[in-house]
């Protein structure tokens, strides 16, 4: 494992491309940001929710009939509207994304000790819901295309590090039981299901989407989040609809879908006033005043959908010929919500990543780097993992810019 | 432990009180809950919230601001009426109230394999957030007088299982190390909190209170939730006031505090943009929406305790009288905030127990009898606990009876 570190610590200083200037390049993203933003003033978040639909008159609703809490008709119509939208047969809304990834991995039989491979890159959600089922991250390496999990090196670390016995994955490495993988669909792009999906047949593994942040993106068609047998969303402040928290379990399985239902509903067995609890359970639900919330943001997704399309190709126009750095676009065999748009440093020019972050905040627009990879953080150093080059460089070359829907 | 379940087994059939026929008393209780609610018609719930304050104008403020969310000035505004409220130092709100007890027991120090002492009387939050701490539950006897632990048998009992060693408490039958005790105050009337300290002192437990049910209680004038290091409180939708979901823990150790925020708040170190976590965290803080919310409630709790403390105070006129059962008083030495009120039948009258749920409930008034003890559900029944005959015999005989503010 502390291999890995080393490689990365030992990597020869890529070549700086002749002329790229931190502070030219900086003024150039400024000014590009500024035109492609037009009419902003004062400080632009990076992602700040619109609400512009029914969200006064459903919450209102909800005050007005006393219904705020753990009943009421919002979070089954919640639900219902994410199932058509998602096109999946059951939605399980609960207090947010996190909590959605967790209970994610209770219904899919992860249990304490048993290895979940994970992405670096990624928001720490990813890798604490693993450590609440008591299990352990393994870490996999992103590829430049996606931003998700590498298919190609997760098949070849798995093929030097996994054992098969009797159809479940073993780590030769650990002795654990490797037994699910979770792809994050980094930013809004969809990672490469495909490829996941066939990796995670071959070696016994169960796939689970952590979605949170790409509700609206589809992959060949299809919505994400709808591809494991079981998977979260996130409707987080910051995302592209918004709650105010919220998550949600997304499947096309009734049995496991009732399981999440019933686990994150506090396990309540059903009775009209007796209180018996048939298994450890989490209190989990969501409440009816957010999932009225919810409701009416899910409304104007496909408005917030058009509005973040139309800014990413703004982006993408403003920063073509800029050189030294590229525009994130969507891969190819995806339509992504562009939550986070992103602009990525070629390699070798590193350096200009905390001035473009200075001279951008200090404008009042905000950007911010990728997050720490989960490998780099203490408390997670002591996973197993693969080799993370990428990961390593995207996380000193990636800028997010803002991308709320309104601008 | 099998010899706790024994014992009861062979409790003696207690006699049954002359006279005490189920049905009449069954109607005759439903004849004196229909007198004490009077004006009531159609379904009446156990407990309803009541919004007659500026919960809209808080509420449409955050949808106006966009401050739904993670951010916003409500938490802060929520936390800081509920510390004046409460006098306490630092009150940090979370998303709900087994969120606030698992932080407080995290951040108390309860580590994996140790024991909690709780009460097996309670909601099966108090056991679960002791499960999600990788600890074991360890299951207190109640008294009649409180409903809360009964200080004297748990004293006899951790004289005959605690071995102190190096001033810190070992169970001698499980070789696990004792490190807590939960108190939970049940239906809002506080336990005995002075001498359930002075066996933590001397045992060398932290106290942490569940005060989930008891927002709007005092114990000798201090509120409750303000006794141990660090306490949970709840605002669940059926609580005295609800903010949707929510709890908060509240302290007086502003070290404590900021641990609790800290890793209620997925343990981000502070930075305009770096995401770098040091310990696994978690998300569970409130939303802005919620928050919102659960000040404009906080700002009538005065007058819900009042009208609450008039209903009480009504109903035990209502059942004076009433042989085989009476109306559970608050306790002496406190001001409960009567969240549910109950009624407690006599040792013998067990079987009219079913007839008062079924007559009152046909009749739309709702009512319930306590939660299955704790240490009865088989997801528990393997843990450690001392002789539970008096919670055994309270669950046969307990009815809570319709408390909202607004009867």
């Amino acid at each position: 494992m502390s291999r890995a570190w080393q490689t990365f610590k030992k990597l020869p200083t890529m070549p700086v491309i002749p002329n790229f200037d931190p502070a030219a390049v900086s003024a150039s993203v400024l000014e590009r940001l500024r035109a492609t933003l037009s009419t902003q003033e004062g400080f632009v978040p990076l992602h700040a929710p619109s609400f512009a639909g029914a969200e006064w008159e459903y919450v209102k609703e909800c005050l007005d009939t006393g219904w705020v809490s753990t009943a009421g008709k919002f979070v089954e119509r919640f639900e219902h509207e994410l199932e058509t939208y998602c096109g999946v047969k059951r939605a399980v809304a609960v207090c947010n994304g996190t909590a959605a990834l967790h209970a994610c991995l209770i219904v899919s039989g992860v249990r304490a000790n048993d290895e979940v491979i994970i992405p670096s890159l990624t928001f720490v959600a990813t890798a604490n819901a693993v450590m609440y089922a008591n299990a352990v991250p393994h870490f996999a390496d992103a590829e430049e295309k996606t931003l998700g999990i590498d298919p190609t090196k997760l098949s070849s670390h798995l093929d030097r590090v996994g054992e098969m016995r009797e159809g479940q994955c073993f780590n030769r490495e650990t002795g654990r039981r490797i037994v699910a993988i979770v792809p994050m669909h980094t930013f809004g792009h969809p990672s490469q299901i495909d490829e996941l999906m066939a990796i995670a047949k071959h070696f016994g593994l169960a796939l689970i989407e952590d979605a949170a942040e790409s509700l609206g993106s589809t992959y060949k068609g299809q919505h994400c989040g709808t591809f494991g047998r079981i998977n979260a969303i996130s409707f987080n402040g910051n995302k592209v609809i918004t709650a105010g928290g919220g998550g949600a379990l997304l499947t096309n399985d009734e049995d496991l879908a009732d399981r999440a239902k019933h686990i994150t509903t506090t396990a309540k067995l059903p009775h009209p006033y007796r209180y018996d609890h048939d298994v450890v359970g989490y209190n989990y639900r969501m409440p009816n005043l957010n999932a009225a919330l919810g409701l009416a943001q899910l409304e104007q997704l496909p408005e917030f959908l058009r509005q973040k399309r139309s800014l990413a190709l703004r982006y993408k126009e403003a920063f073509a010929g800029l050189p030294g750095l590229r525009f994130v676009s969507e891969p190819e065999f995806s339509s992504s919500n562009h939550w986070l748009n992103t602009l990525l440093l070629e390699r070798g020019n590193e350096d200009a990543l905390d001035t473009i972050l200075k001279v951008t905040n200090d404008a009042n627009l905000m950007t911010r780097p990728a997050w720490t990879p989960m490998h780099l953080l203490p408390i997670f150093e002591h996973c197993p993992r693969m080799i993370l080059d990428t990961v390593e460089s995207l996380a000193k070359r990636l800028i997010n810019i803002p991308s709320s829907a309104g601008l």
